[in-house]
């Protein structure tokens, strides 16, 4: 019997920042920890691309980078990431080839429903995230700024740069040249297209200095190519294809100011943060720059800039297996706890 | 009735470095100004990835970077570009799914013989490259040491690096993801391949801070996807899709020291070059990068490190749209041949 890790909360009639309503939107979620007595110890963890709970929960545990022994944390997974709703599990009239386009804005406002209702929570101590769990760390800090008392934004942005967008569109076009793809959906699994994307999104995630250094080697790979097929083509060939474009396209949208509350006032939704903010983008991460995080982070009242200077490009705030930029991490991350 | 610009050169058993034979090997060429008395003004300008000579042939002129007036340049076409031998204009039995591996040891043997055999050139003033250009004339430098006064380097490499191997994966992942691939061969013309192939290189081949400066505005487009599509899928659309995977192998395999004379020795085949030699990277070039061609200058006895300050990426090299590169560029070859 397959027993599930995680809950699913349901939200009835969910509107969608575009303007279609889901009858019944899924959140899937997973908790850490304990809930203390005053629900003052809760940190948010939402998913980055393409990854579900079971992918970043590895930074959760006692004496972690994030502390279950002391906080209790929430991953919600992201819209589009196959376990809440998806592209993979919506049924007709959307699915097929008419998925709904979900926002940050969707993500965040169903997060805020879910911890209210199940947990009664009205306060986080945290919200934490990496990449696109960041971008959704920022859309809470600023659509609730009551409810946000400290984020941790690593290796991500507020607003998706012009260059990450040309970056995301390489990564669709190389998905949809795939035989599979027929204009709308996809006609089956495009292999060839999961492993084209595999290989575009290998050369952007680490940097240039990653590989001149042979990391991989290091990592136990025999060689580039085995890196990557048996980490890059392997990474998304085990995900569904649709939502990866659904993923896509809530990152490419992403921007804390296109809502109702901020008309497109980037410097407002910025400026409305309260939480004390760590502003975390890898010294080598390629289409999350340091430069970008350091002009969003001048426009947020109570920011910290705090690079993570590392060779592992974007992935210096996903550090599963490098252990001198996890302990980074876990530093600033303590500092802003115990602030 | 159609009258090409430039001229072609036979080569007849031409033996390719990976032990093929082409019965009749064919290099395109063109020159531009004449040539003196003392066969003394001569510069060699190969092409680079996808272009032809009359894609670059831009920066000749009188009083341009290659100054026609007083110098008598040549653009050798390279093999696989459409003109020179290529996939597009092969017979069988190659051809086909069939296609030859060209490297730029071929390349260079190639423009020698049609040099000397056409022109009686022994020595170059010059030999002047971007890109894929540049690979080329490093080789020459380092192959025929005695026949090379000077060489520039811009934004290039004598050695392919790993992560540029990785951006080259990801370009031919994106055009053989098409459903006109047929595992050796296109079975027709890949538009949609080639249009991802345009979009992935879109984001390589400029700077994140281009795109974040909108400088695609300032050159006429309408917005970044007017960009997209009408200078990158149109740059590639143009193509032949195997040419594009011939020059590709051709890239990927570039190593100054991969031959008989050098034996994988990069010391020995950087050390060997005796041209007074310029080299350029451009400072935010995302594949060529300036650490790289810093640490093969520093192997290259008579080498200027001398990057192009520049948000334009790769295309700080290529500055046909950009006058304030150009001027880089003439300023510095003129410095080179003053000397």
């Amino acid at each position: 019997m397959f027993m599930p890790d995680f809950e699913l909360y349901t939200l009835p009639n969910f509107r969608l920042q575009t303007g279609l309503t889901l009858p019944e939107a899924k959140l899937a979620y997973r908790t850490y920890g304990a809930l203390n007595a005053s629900r003052s110890n809760a940190i948010l963890y939402p998913t980055s691309y393409g990854a579900q709970h079971t992918d970043i929960d590895w930074l959760i545990g006692p004496y972690r980078i994030l502390d279950s022994s002391r906080y209790f944390i929430i991953i919600p997974n992201m819209f589009g990431n196959g376990l809440s709703s998806s592209p993979s599990n919506l049924n007709e009239p959307f699915g097929g080839g008419r998925f709904p386009v979900f926002t940050h804005v969707d993500n965040v406002t169903a997060q805020r429903q879910l911890l209210r209702d199940v947990f009664e929570i009205e306060r986080l101590a945290l919200a934490y995230g990496w990449s696109m769990g960041a971008q959704q760390a920022l859309h809470w800090g600023s659509l609730f700024p009551d409810s946000v008392e400290r984020i941790a934004a690593v290796c991500s942005s507020a607003r998706t740069s012009p260059h990450n967008i040309v970056f995301l569109e390489g990564l669709r076009g190389a998905l949809t040249a795939d035989p599979a793809w027929a204009g709308d959906r996809f006609t089956t699994r495009p292999e060839r297209g999961l492993r084209a994307f595999g290989r575009v999104y290998a050369g952007w995630a680490l940097s240039q200095a990653f590989y001149r250094q042979k990391v991989y080697l290091e990592l136990g790979y025999s060689s580039l190519e085995d890196y990557l097929i048996r980490d890059w083509e392997a990474s998304f060939l085990r995900r569904d294809a649709s939502n990866l474009l659904s993923m896509l396209e809530t990152w490419k949208r992403s921007d804390i100011s296109d809502n109702d509350r901020y008309g497109g006032d980037l410097n407002a939704a910025l400026g409305a943060i309260q939480a004390k903010t760590l502003i975390m983008p890898g010294t080598t991460d390629l289409y999350f720059t340091q430069e970008d995080s350091l002009a969003e982070a001048r426009l947020i009242p109570n920011a910290q800039f705090r690079p993570i200077p590392s060779i592992w490009g974007h992935r210096a705030g996903n550090p599963a297996r490098n252990p001198v930029d996890q302990q980074f991490l876990k530093t600033a991350v303590a500092e802003l706890l115990s602030d």
